[in-house]
């Protein structure tokens, strides 16, 4: 019996795809070495080759701000056996940067941030640095998720917050990912057997009350330290906010396209004459 | 003929209220000696009272970066007569919040930033310092538009930025704008006369192509400086980029909810057994 040459490629191609592992990038906000990011890699190591590219020191906080008026390191580092681990110098944005263009050389299969220590849920996403990685991972056209459990505590038990990773990153590699779109995915803190599920949500309208603790330094000289209370005023069920006071897992599509299209028409009223 | 108390307590409102003129906060992500703030605080002392807030250094590219790790200063300075202008040590999101929380103690009626020296058309808006200000004026409920010239050089003509500054900040005195809604106004640099008008647009789908030139230091380390290459494949004529293009000045109405609603359908189908 012949068998065809394209078949034999096609059975070929088929099982060169099935044993090569899907490329994971690591990044988060709250620096390498982060109890969080090393809950993140454990889990990932699992389901693909692991590169972490992270930030050297504490980066919470700084939204999508990227490096243009200064210099970028990169440093190897050692995370743990088997996996690739580099500090950058920058921003996570820039990490993610640097890591596509410098490091990898390719774009990977999946980019993870996080697991953070703290909440990204509502608008903690737009300075949420964390979240700033996922959605420039988005932005590179790579199916991209960040992770933030819901305890500032830098020794946090992080294991319900891996299994929750496990099972996103495993839909996003099974499923993909809708263009231009990545997931925001907060975990509550609760024991696991109170944990009531995963939730797919929209972000809630849920604001910070700023205020500022104004000290003077020793020399007199006044300076401050922002602080707020978190106010949350949307009681739509179909929140991030909800299902996270509700025990869930919240997971919030996200995307940077901040067009407000229901503001055109009124704009379009608008007089113009130069 | 008597006149009764609550009519002319009524007229008297209507009187105040006439000659009361807006209080404006201005704010950049270039400096508070840069050109372009001082091209934008003269238009608006033309409108209402101005209070000037902004960074002591070149922020761009800061994005919603906030220091929360950080302490913060607060420094006046001498910019214009009659014009109250103080320095920040922080971010342009920071400058929002320390001017309505600790300068103005009160929400501005108008919130003006720029006019930056380049473009924040598109993809840019992520990363934008300059419209990261405006944006958080829209999270704190106040109307807010950021303004950007497509001309990077520190001495440029910002003659007709300046006009397009004045009819768009009239309008939104006027007009007002939607609830959480701000605008990202961009100037395309061409001598007035050949300026076509102003269009209502959405962002583009345009982004940067990165790059990094990789240098060594005298000790012979690496390090990089970020470059990259802006690509635009979104031939809408209904983008910004477009208008820009064709020498109309865009204008966007951005919001901070970056729910991604076409991708929850999607997400409803996924397998989530915990």
């Amino acid at each position: 019996m012949e068998i065809p040459v394209a078949f034999c490629l096609l059975l070929f191609l088929c099982a060169m795809s099935k044993t090569k592992r899907p490329l994971i990038l690591v990044t988060n906000d709250d620096g390498i070495f982060a109890k969080g990011i090393r809950s993140l890699v454990e889990v990932m190591t699992e389901l693909g080759e692991v590169v972490v590219v992270a930030p050297d020191k504490p980066q919470s906080g700084m939204g999508h701000a990227v490096t243009i008026n200064g210099i970028l390191r990169l440093n190897p580092v050692h995370l743990m056996d088997g996996v690739k681990a580099i500090s950058c110098s920058g921003t996570p944005v820039d990490c993610v940067k640097l890591a596509i263009y410098k490091v990898l050389h390719r774009k990977p299969d999946l980019l993870v941030s996080g697991i953070n220590h703290g909440a990204n849920s509502s608008i903690n996403v737009i300075y949420s640095g964390t979240m700033s990685a996922a959605l420039e991972g988005a932005v590179e056209g790579i199916p991209s998720a960040g992770f933030s459990y819901l305890d500032h505590a830098s020794d946090g038990d992080f294991e319900t917050s891996k299994n929750v990773a496990r099972i996103i990153a495993k839909n996003i590699l099974t499923n993909s990912l809708a263009e231009g779109v990545c997931l925001n995915v907060n975990i509550p803190k609760c024991v696991s057997k109170d944990l009531q599920g995963i939730k797919i949500c929209r972000q809630a309208k849920a604001f910070w009350k700023d205020d500022f603790d104004h000290r003077k330094d020793p020399g007199g000289k006044d300076y401050y330290w922002l602080t707020g209370e978190f106010q949350n005023s949307d009681k739509g069920e179909d929140t991030d906010e909800f299902a996270l006071e509700n025990n869930y897992v919240s997971v919030v599509p996200v995307h940077y396209d901040l067009t407000a299209y229901h503001a055109l028409p009124q704009l379009q009223q608008w007089e113009f004459a130069l």
